[in-house]
């Protein structure tokens, strides 16, 4: 008899996050500091791991950390298997994807902040990493954080070699020049430019969808699920990465700075091609909508059984205020 | 019987380095190109490439894969079957980490010449990538270099998965805070400062030594060899990792810059701390020669059958002239 039906008891989504979010903030707050080299008596390393600290804790919304774990419970359930506690192997493999995506993510915020790119002064309600530590110290803390990226996926035990090996190569596709990098360098040369709602998708699928759907199927990775599944959650992974953007743009001309804890109007303002620019902001507001409801669907026909998570941060993407 | 041999005979190296660098440019060119994303009406990606090609070819010792390469050939002799010829899946494997290790370099001297950091405006001979792309365009180029690293290092096919970890593994922590990036922020941090030998050996063995040694390791990794062996192989790329160093401090004060390709005597302009100001030259070139002999006696020791190659890399980099 297979036990695994389809789960239709509610989540409270706001308990799930909480257990889930202290323990990221711990495994981040542990494994940056572990970084450290050893003793060194003049004081230039320990100044790169405070400016990594500085980028990484204390701020964010976690939503990639949030992706993994979410993915990577939906397919555990899968297995038929008793859910594995926060302190099992599996869970604490889990959690090293988690924070290997949100490495990226900060690393991505440090250096898109400098003064040769955005040059914004204010992020996470605090400022940004080179106005606090100089630039050199924001631009090596950023190349730091991509490297400690690969250092977490790669640990001397309690994650299989091939499980690394495959973590590995869904985070450096999404984070280079065909995923992150890649889109940022067209949104470096979009200034100013009138994009069509085709271009704009294509830059937004890899600045800031490729990593979001890589932090899916990075949690996907750690289950073995048909094909179908495969691309149902890589469906839900596109659909919320471009959702998120067109919130983002929706909020950067609703929302005021102090509820963003980072500049509002600053694509705006600095004549980026945007979804409220292109589609104006009441079909940018039933875009956001639509993304959603793709989304949701994916996870309808995936055959999966236990989504509630993946649902619930869908809505949350679409749904929040900053 | 054993037919492996201690083998005693003469390598030429520069037949060996001629057949390698050429494979090695050839792969560096494909898989800088073949990171390009889909077709963009644009160009925004298309100029990414290009800076990332840009750092990349036309120039550079190319020592970090030759390194790999004449490591993995000890070690692939060890195993006793017939030496694998280019078009093999172990030379293709072990030529994907030889250009990751240059990658992780190229995109460190990208970095490492940003106004914010030594402001350099000639490398290899040519402007610089900020001087040549704009700075922005220079910390996204770097910033793909990085991640196309770990990129190459995990492909579909054609190489184990728990290799890739292993690889990955050696790669991320000689290019984070406790490798490189590490020994970039001390670097950063003893300008004007008077280190003295112990801090001095310290930062480079992170800046630079730690990636050396990592290409030692990341060729060592593809065959197994007892662990005194893999002993010896770290101390010689302890030691030739330094030794690079000591040479590069004699260079600077000793060559021009046309003969270097880059700004001579920019090290000790910037009151930066360099082996030929803590130690004197006279004394540096003797120590240059210490580390070479403990670099060929950790081979000779290392009870491995066929290292003419690491031994000629290691002369080479203590007589170069460049």
């Amino acid at each position: 008899m297979d036990t695994r039906v389809k789960s239709d008891a509610a989540l409270d989504l706001g308990a799930w996050m909480t257990g889930h979010l202290a323990r990221v903030e711990r495994a981040l707050e542990s494994w940056v500091i572990g970084s450290a080299p050893n003793q060194l008596d003049h004081g230039a390393p320990a100044k790169l791991i405070q400016a990594m600290r500085y980028a990484v804790l204390d701020g964010g919304k976690r939503l990639r950390p949030l992706l993994v774990l979410a993915a990577w419970e939906t397919v555990s359930a899968e297995s038929g298997t008793p859910p594995c506690p926060p302190g099992s192997e599996s869970y604490q493999a889990a959690l090293r994807a988690a924070c290997a995506v949100e490495l990226i993510h900060a690393y991505s915020l440090v250096h898109d902040d400098m003064p040769c790119m955005d040059n914004d002064v204010l992020r996470r309600g605090k400022p940004t990493v080179h106005v606090k530590f100089g630039e050199a110290g924001a631009l090596l803390a950023g190349d730091a954080l991509q490297a400690l990226a690969f250092e977490l996926l790669t640990p001397e035990a309690g994650m299989p070699l091939a499980q690394q090996g495959s973590l590995c190569r869904l985070l450096a596709r999404a984070a280079g020049s065909s995923g992150m990098a890649g889109g940022q360098a067209i949104d470096l040369a979009s200034v100013g430019v009138a994009l069509n709602e085709l271009q704009l998708r294509q830059m937004h699928r890899l600045k800031t969808g490729a990593l979001l759907q890589a932090s899916v199927m990075m949690g996907a990775a750690f289950g073995e699920i048909p094909e179908p599944a495969q691309r149902a959650l890589q469906d839900y992974g596109a659909a919320i990465g471009l959702a998120f953007q067109v919130v983002d743009d929706i909020l950067d001309v609703t929302a005021d700075s102090a509820t963003l804890g980072k500049t509002a109007g600053k694509d705006a303002n600095h004549d980026k091609p945007t979804y409220v620019s292109v589609l104006g902001l009441e079909r940018s507001i039933a875009y956001a909508q639509e993304l959603l409801q793709q989304a949701l669907v994916a996870l309808d026909q995936s055959g999966l059984r236990q989504t509630q998570a993946l649902q619930g941060l869908a809505n949350m993407v679409v749904r929040r205020s900053s």
